[in-house]
């Protein structure tokens, strides 16, 4: 693997689609499209054949001597001003594990790039479509009239990328043949920055539980209403937000109030009504249990506490995606042969990774960030960590490649 | 005082300016003239000169024997979907003061009811319009630019009700004679309610400080980072918020966390910024500067321990008002006489009367509210309540016309 090549590709695509404003590859737009024309002229360079599949994700197979395929990837898309390396080192990576492939001569089975269409959701507010699709989790009927800022629906908009939404989870037979997935992408994250760690194996993707917690008290003049005599939803809101807070530590998990909106929401009244936006997130199915359960005891508490009512409205939740065993495996020692340490985390984030987690053997690298931020133009890592992170990728897919050759990691069928 | 007559005009101006929806008299709206065309049309019936002055304030003077005139008012504009009460009790209950002494003949000195224009500032959102202008308080170059929902200006649209911004203030000049000014309201909070009280005694407006506390600590991915890195800016909100609330049980205040408005503000985020408002109110100005002082200390002990930095911007202030020590005795005694109980509190709302003890001896009485909320259209009173606040009512104006002969309260030059 050669890290030069990656950092030139990741400077040339900041240069055609990225800027003082940050990366602009939203998907499903002409930026995006800009985006994988630079893709496809580095593919073009190599002996591959590329497709387009029935979700918009993009493939390019460079065949081995046995059967079937490790699968290599990640998302070219962005949010808007968005960073250079969030699924873009993935691609790139790829694409050079592809190059060194290529110049050691035939792999002992196929070796296969997909740039999953639209991991973000940056314009429909869904993420993962690719990778969902593929995996046959995304539902046409959930998505169809989501709409743009503009208005516009996902389904006319997809259909412009030639996307049948009806026919969009064809691309699961993609997998057909597929033995292992690998991804690697940034940490978007402080724990390695913290560790002084250039990377990381991934354990899995963490199980996620988004709910409302709806609180009900009664709104009062804010002059007229001695503290006694209040039933203070916004007081009662931030009392659950620190209780959670703790079973958020406690657990080892993270626990997230990313906004609390009271009514009437103004400076001369005590709030009858505040909603509470809440993020929990865990590898451990068990542990993520016990944390909704905790917080919903810390909400009714604190409902109580200050005579209110309160009721949890599910909005959303995954359960935990763990990789696989050998592949961590794999994994880890890569990480180490490559100057690192043998350190494995789960991702708070999400990627493609889980949904490919559900059908085949999976495992990600992550690098660190530094500063640890995500979905912003501020987004980087050192030069020195994308290195150490780049060969331990190349090295995993090595590893991975013997143990196909070996006979593990059966073809898919 | 006969109360069922002051219950009759509260039920027909009820009915001609309010509604399922709750009362509609916004000032410098066509509701807010009709209400006072019902009001003129109960003043015709008496023997007084009504005249409206530079702030467009009502006035109807009925003379006495002596010189001066004891001032009885309050508004009759409303908030939109208002109560029934708020405001009109205090008019209609002055109405009746007037025909009362227009039965017994010819009181001591004048008594002068007033109307105040926009006490509730429901438009343009200041408050106290015809009343800090008359006091005084009011600067032009601060409400001229102000708009109401549909881009109007303050200036233009109380020009089409005669009042020149510029000359608001001339109003003052119907305070020569004023010897002291007494006005009935709801209390619009639970203090007498929930000691079961119909009424009680005003010792003058809370002291109000005003501020929004601005958190600013790292907006970080909710899955990636764990809960010690974080700089949680909504955290440092909960925990200056509840250690508020102490403060204002404490000194036997009231300190009101509005509302909390976060960036980016989503359930997938760690808020790195959050702006708190905040209002706390005292009747005592020592007991006020203490909570202020203290809520900065909470502010900066929860934000240095979520690692954040805060700053509390000023909104706007005013320093408690305290009433006239004699006529508060005058009320206690009323109170008592008319059947309740010898109860005095602060006012936390802010009223007219608070504007006129600036300049004058003031006094106020509250009825009870039941249920106990302010501007809804729930807000109300039971009649038996109503009753006993309005008896006390015509017995300290009695008092004071009876203090005013004998050469207390001298006429305002």
């Amino acid at each position: 693997m050669n890290a030069d090549r990656v950092l030139e590709d990741l400077r040339e695509l900041a240069r055609l689609t990225g800027g003082p404003d940050g990366a602009r590859r939203v998907c499903w737009t002409d930026e995006w499209t800009k985006a994988r024309e630079f893709l496809r002229s580095r593919l073009d360079e190599l002996p591959v054949e590329m497709t387009v599949d029935a979700a918009g994700n993009l493939w390019a197979l460079m065949a081995g001597d046995g059967d079937g395929f490790v699968i290599v990837g990640s998302h070219t898309d962005s949010v808007p001003a968005g960073g250079w390396l969030d699924g873009a080192l993935g691609i790139f990576t790829a694409v050079e594990a592809l190059r060194s492939q290529t110049e050691k001569g035939t792999p002992p089975v196929g070796v296969r790039l997909v740039d999953w269409a639209d991991e973000e959701g940056a314009r429909f507010g869904r993420s993962l479509f690719g990778s969902s699709c593929c995996a046959g989790t995304l539902d046409p009927g959930e998505v169809r009239e989501l709409r743009d800022r503009d208005g516009e629906r996902l389904e006319d908009v997809v259909a412009r990328y030639d996307v049948d939404l009806d026919r969009a989870r064809d691309s699961g037979s993609e997998l057909r043949g597929a033995r292992a997935y690998l991804e690697i992408h940034i940490e978007q994250g402080p724990v390695l920055e913290s560790r002084g760690e250039p990377a990381a194996t991934v354990l899995g993707t963490c199980g996620v539980e988004r709910h409302v917690a709806v609180f009900t008290g009664e709104t009062a003049h804010a002059g007229a209403t001695p503290m006694k005599l209040r039933r203070d939803s916004f007081m009662a809101t931030a009392q659950a937000a620190l209780a959670i807070r703790q079973v958020g530590m406690r657990h080892e998990g993270v626990c997230t109030v990313g906004a609390a909106t009271s009514e009437p929401g103004v400076v001369t009244a005590v709030p009858g009504r505040t909603e509470m936006l809440l993020d929990q997130r865990h590898l451990d199915p068990d542990a993520l249990a016990a944390m909704l359960s905790e917080a919903r005891a810390g909400c009714e508490q604190a409902a109580a506490d200050h005579g209110c009512d309160v009721e949890l409205k599910h909005l959303w939740s995954i359960p935990p995606i763990p990789f696989d065993e050998r592949l961590i495996g794999s994994a880890r020692q890569a990480v180490q042969d490559a100057g690192g340490k043998d350190t494995a985390i789960p991702s708070g984030p999400l990627h493609d990774a889980a949904e490919m987690a559900r059908l085949i053997p999976t495992v990600m690298i992550f690098s660190s960030s530094s500063p640890p931020v995500s979905h912003t133009k501020e987004e980087d890592t050192p030069e020195a960590d994308l290195r150490v992170a780049i060969d331990a990728y190349g090295r995993t897919v090595e590893a991975t490649l013997e143990l196909a050759a070996s006979g593990d990691l059966p073809p898919r069928e």
